[in-house]
């Protein structure tokens, strides 16, 4: 929402702004954390990512601020912030110092109340610290590992993108470990009833209408109609199970 | 529209842009009015609104400018800037100084062609008066009025909004007037054939499915459904009654 | 997508970013094309345009940088920059020096990992003749030339906008050009079976309902339903003829 960058802008006018994305389907949490995941990397040290994915507002979980990986994370104690977690030196604190916070915070918009103005003040040099007590057991996303059964590796659909895409728990280097020195062409990989032979290059790697095997810009392991909606035409949807095997 | 972005920056290099939303379903000039009063409080005095939700573009309606809230507001004189006028000290003018416009204005893209230009002239300093005859009379937005009836408020749904909640015309302090001292918990409110008990505290305060009442972020009370899109589930829309009463 | 915006400011931390649309729909190159034409002129010159409708990413296609009319322009050779190569003067490049690239190229998105870059370097003051050597040949947008029979001119829609409006390749000047000295009303547009005589002034220029022919914001022949979806309504697509006669 633009008004998130009226908060800011008033409480840190120098503060530069950029929406990473409006497109999260309401209270998906484990897409917005991908997300998150995928695109903080390319940001400059110190970038303050703001994150409200958040369907528990007003239910009493808590709201945090990170420190990780060089650069600071603001939310919601769902586990939309799992990336910053992931680093093993994050500080993470609660958001408890109301003085940091719109003068009326209301029960349902606590990205424009609580998050937008703790965001602008650490944009403004507040140290971390200041905004709460230490946390040491955020709320962790709840990660589906991959698992290997009788030598094929198991996955699973975490979430289907605009495109129709089914985007995997399963990514190259897992693949790698578990199928060592084996071609991509010497893979089989089966979701939803149906078997594809090897791991296409590009998402026009096939004629239109064929279900291809890739691995997106994230590095994750993709199911793709070529030209069309995966997920529409093969029934493939979260939460379903992918099988990855040799031919 | 992006474009909007280039022609004010062409006019006031300096002037920062913020995109406040995309989302406003066409024509829908009272949601519009709706988020514009919603977000405008949260930005710095001083701040220029531009809103073209035109549908009346090329037909003769006006194009205006006013000055109010200690901030900016242009756009057509269709309701849109109803929050502008709501400000006893308004100052309304109509754009019709030619020279402000791009060099070729079509009959359908005042955005771009009208409201920008003048946008980008505000911001850098020309004074509203220089744009055009004050205007008493802008179009005000239809507001259909609470009222009461044998002991109960009587309200409207204004619009639906993109998580599905109804969102009406009453808000706390009219809810509070016309019941003083009564505990949320004792009010009933009516809908659609459907009663919900009590105001909830958040949209997860019931289990997934139930229909709950709230008073919103803008203070408004909106129905929705916990963890699911009301207005498809329950047949709630826009124009709908909506009944506050004791229980 | 958001993260363009960090690859960008990582690289040219002065460059000023203006998102233009991300309502292109997955792989509409002709729309893409279209909507750059009609907002690039727009901007001030030396304006750097990324396009990134991308359907053939991965599959070998080039990518490009133009310079021409002015102004920039990024993205891959499949007819997406056509305004670009429109300038006979145009300059166009393939990008084949890696070291403008992000250290890792993925196979998928090429906006982040080569676009992107490119045009941050751009924006910092490469040359474009150091991204790579000279192409005569881009790929052309297929244009479906207007032309004239028995008297009739003959046209096409190119796509229907988000308002259910179905654009055409006829314009003012072609229209014209065809008929010097007809007044519009003098004119019958047909489509999908259907008649309309005139040229409307506005989209509200006849009763709820009416199918109008419109000259829109870019000076295009636009077929539209006055406050409806012109597209659902009448059954009006992409590629269906349209004709211009006298009454």
């Amino acid at each position: 929402m633009g008004v998130v960058h009226g908060v800011v802008h008033g409480l840190c006018p120098g503060a530069r702004l950029v929406d990473l994305t409006h497109a999260i389907p309401a209270g998906d949490v484990a897409r917005a954390a991908f997300v998150l995941e995928a695109a903080a990397p390319d940001f400059v040290p110190g970038t303050i990512h703001l994150a409200v994915v958040d369907p528990g507002v007003g239910t009493g979980r808590r709201a945090l601020a990170a420190e990780a990986h060089g650069q600071f994370f603001v939310g919601p104690d769902n586990g939309v912030l799992e990336w910053a977690f992931a680093d093993p030196l994050a500080k993470v604190h609660a958001l408890t110092e109301e003085k940091f916070f719109r003068p009326q915070v209301s029960r349902t918009f606590h990205g424009r109340d609580v998050f937008a103005p703790v965001a602008a003040h650490l944009a403004c040099g507040v140290a971390i610290e200041a905004f709460g007590p230490a946390v040491k057991d955020p709320v962790r996303l709840q990660h589906l590992e991959p698992y290997e059964d009788h030598g094929a590796l198991y996955g699973t659909v975490m979430f289907v993108d605009r495109f129709g895409n089914a985007i995997t728990n399963l990514n190259a280097s897992v693949i790698a470990a578990y199928f060592p020195k084996v071609a991509d062409s010497d893979l089989v990989i089966e979701i939803a009833g149906r078997s594809v032979r090897g791991l296409a290059r590009s998402y026009g790697d096939a004629p239109i209408g064929t279900l291809v095997a890739i691995l997106g810009s994230s590095g994750r392991l993709e199911l793709a109609e070529v030209g069309g909606h995966a997920s529409s035409r093969f029934g493939v949807g979260a939460r379903d199970p992918v099988r990855v095997r040799l031919a």
